[in-house]
């Protein structure tokens, strides 16, 4: 459900006085539900390299309507700008005036993906200046979307064909309703792993994955979301919360398991769990966290360490035992929940900020040690979204940060959820170490 | 000078208004004079590792008056928090309760510097946790000190000590009123190269510098601050800008040169200038650079082509003749001038942003090219600076715009020049690579 706000500025009489004061006009996204078409019309990739061809050509296999020249005033579901084989920041003018003609021609809540090369691994200082510029480029170009359109890109490994899985499975996030309120990012492909579903609507089919924190709130919906895409699920949440867990548990037809995370035990008792009910264990989903802002000057030691023991040390200690078990070993899957506030900070949350950048620490330096099992973990930071906790925050103080992103609004725990589901996937596969903002482009201050 | 409306809330009767509407109160802050002292008031350093104990001694043979524990209700000018010794987040809580307890005590324009280590050069994964725990906390610290109080943080390589001399230099930058408006950043030493000034006051003395677009603005400033610093300058600017080049140049004592900078021999002309002219060539600092703002959708070739070729291509093509060049190879440096909507993007600005983009890239992909020849090349990201450029912006933007970070105002030229200095200097020398931004840690979307 779109905020009250967005709602009143999505009626007639709303549009007009929006516009005529000035005042931000959200637009209602389009999210994903199962079932749906990837896209609702044409899809323009532009680009002259090979790798934009055989892309091109992937496309046109998945029966999408794929141009690559547009028809002058063909409204479009996207555009994709392929710029895989930059040597020089001179060689971005063709590509990107290309795509500059189409850009009046998006749909609402279109997409521009663009897919390029980590910078970090250029050859020489023209080729990085070129790749880093694509950087600057997109973010500013996302920025200039209006209508719920977004954009994106896909950051492709060296060694990475624009036709490898990840890259496909990052392209067809990145063009679906799943990533509606992820805007301005980029996401990167490092190996050759992974593999698109053989049903793009049950891509979790044969799975079982823990959501820790589920019995409400994003927790929840990471279950719900997990559910319809076809695995089979293990809640996890502090005794306090059971009958929330166990109803959470009923609706997804999943397991409740009461635990609290901070136990040293609790990732052995996670596995076991998991192994004895369903056999197996193949997603581990690190949602559960806690705030207990206070500014630093009036910081107590209750408030800091609880706030560090739950974040990060229960999530570093369970890593530990996943890491060690024999039942974690084919394609594992760990995905944590972050922060925009641990990329960025944010005042009254030193605690909080603190455990979330130790989640992203965590997770860029245990991607080695699950690639071994060919395995992966990533993170996700939300911005703003919208749920019981953000409702709390006085009206005026909420209204100017749900705003403050270049989609206007909030994003939904679904939006959180939805990018969780495809880091688990098999399509994810190449996809290790990152930090995925589910953020609407946060204005997030570093 | 500060804008008028920081004039207006530091007076008397505008501060109580301020305060009583709630108006952002943004502090007068101190900036560099040659001479000052490099701060006014006792140092807390934190922490109880073999580093700590050493930097503590390093700073008391500065003459400073440094205290190994707060004095309670002692006005402070900094609190060094030294972190160089982390395994696993649960080891923040000791030090930065401790420094939490002496926030309160933080003088007006006071200093709060950390000394950690990078998450990716980390062990393990907790001890990834704990140093990217630092980020998190540093960033979001940052922004709730207040009156012009910045923090800052130093990053040490596994190697490096916390008495290299780059650290102690970048820890003298963070100290000093040079760092005025860069708040909420990290700067990363990764050699034991560099060493201090024998004369804190002209750490450039004997070194000749360019810089480019120098005849006005930033340029000009920069011109001055390293000339105050004991540099010999070469002004660079294009000849329609020659009566104010020369005025800067008289002003500074240096040379000018009329040149074009995207000239094919541009790099040879200022080699062969700063040789034949003062005999040697130690510092470049790419300035120049142009915006010609427009919407994605309305971009046309001339504007998107002109900023590339200014604002990158030209440093690319300079840089190769620096770098092939004899005479830059004795502890060279390049600094050039990047910004922040190079790294988060901004509306209306896809070719500046690409452009800058650009210039970060060039950075990191040549810093290991002017390692060999014991230089360094690093880069300065501007946020929001108080410019004839940023005095067109319409009044309401604009001031939305300089409040939109953590000290409320606009930067000042010399704060970009001082940044810049600073990377220019011996002391510098074992920081490579690096992007800083001065923008008061702005809120800038990325």
């Amino acid at each position: 459900m779109a905020d009250t706000y967005t709602q009143m500025v999505n009626s007639n009489l709303g549009r007009s006085v929006a516009r005529k004061l000035g005042l931000p006009q959200p637009a209602v996204l389009r999210r994903y539900k199962s079932g749906q078409p990837l896209v609702t019309g044409p899809v323009v990739v532009v680009g002259d390299t090979p790798g934009a061809d055989k892309l091109a050509a992937e496309l046109l296999s998945w029966d999408l309507d794929v141009r690559r020249h547009a028809v002058p005033a063909e409204k479009l579901a996207a555009i994709i700008l392929v710029l895989d084989e930059l040597e020089h920041p001179a060689e971005l003018e063709r590509p990107v005036l290309a795509a500059a003609g189409s850009l009046r021609d998006l749909q609402p809540c279109g997409r521009l993906i663009t897919l390029s090369r980590p910078a970090a691994e250029a050859s020489s200082p023209h080729a990085a200046a070129a790749r880093q510029g694509v950087d600057g480029f997109l973010r500013s170009l996302a920025k200039e979307l209006r209508a719920g359109a977004t954009g994106n890109g896909v950051l492709l490994g060296n060694g990475t064909a624009t036709t490898s899985p990840s890259v496909l499975g990052a392209v067809r996030f990145f063009l679906s309703a799943r990533s509606a309120f992820v805007d301005g990012q980029f996401l990167s492909v490092s190996t050759e792993d992974g593999a698109l579903p053989p049903d793009p609507d049950r891509p979790l089919a044969g799975k079982v994955a823990v959501v820790t924190g589920a019995a409400r709130g994003i927790g929840a919906e990471i279950a719900r979301t997990l559910h319809r895409d076809g695995a089979t699920l293990v809640l996890v949440d502090i005794p306090a919360a059971g009958d929330q867990l166990a109803s959470v548990a009923n609706e997804v037809r999943g397991t409740a398991l009461q635990l609290d995370i901070t136990g040293a035990d609790a990732g052995q008792r996670i596995i076991d769990h998991a192994v004895q009910r369903h056999g197996r264990l193949d997603i581990v989903v690190h949602n559960a966290g806690v705030t207990r802002d206070k500014l630093m000057a009036n910081m107590d030691q209750a408030r800091w360490n609880l706030v560090i023991n739950i974040n990060i040390a229960a999530q570093l200690r369970i890593n530990e035992a996943l890491l060690a078990s024999e039942y974690f070993r084919s394609t594992p899957r760990i995905v944590s929940v972050a922060s925009t506030s641990g990329i960025a900070g944010n005042r009254g949350q030193t605690n909080y900020a603190a455990s979330k950048g130790g989640v992203m620490g965590m997770v860029r330096a245990t991607a080695p040690l699950l690639a071994t099992a060919g395995g992966t973990i990533n993170a996700v930071a939300p911005g703003f979204i919208e749920t019981d906790m953000t409702a709390r925050i006085p009206f005026a103080v909420r209204e100017v940060a749900r705003r403050l992103n270049s989609l206007q609004q909030g994003g939904m725990p679904s939006d959180v959820a939805e990018t969780i589901a495809f880091l688990a996937s098999d399509a994810a596969g190449g996809i290790n170490g990152q930090v995925l903002r589910v953020c609407g482009q946060n204005l997030v201050g570093a």
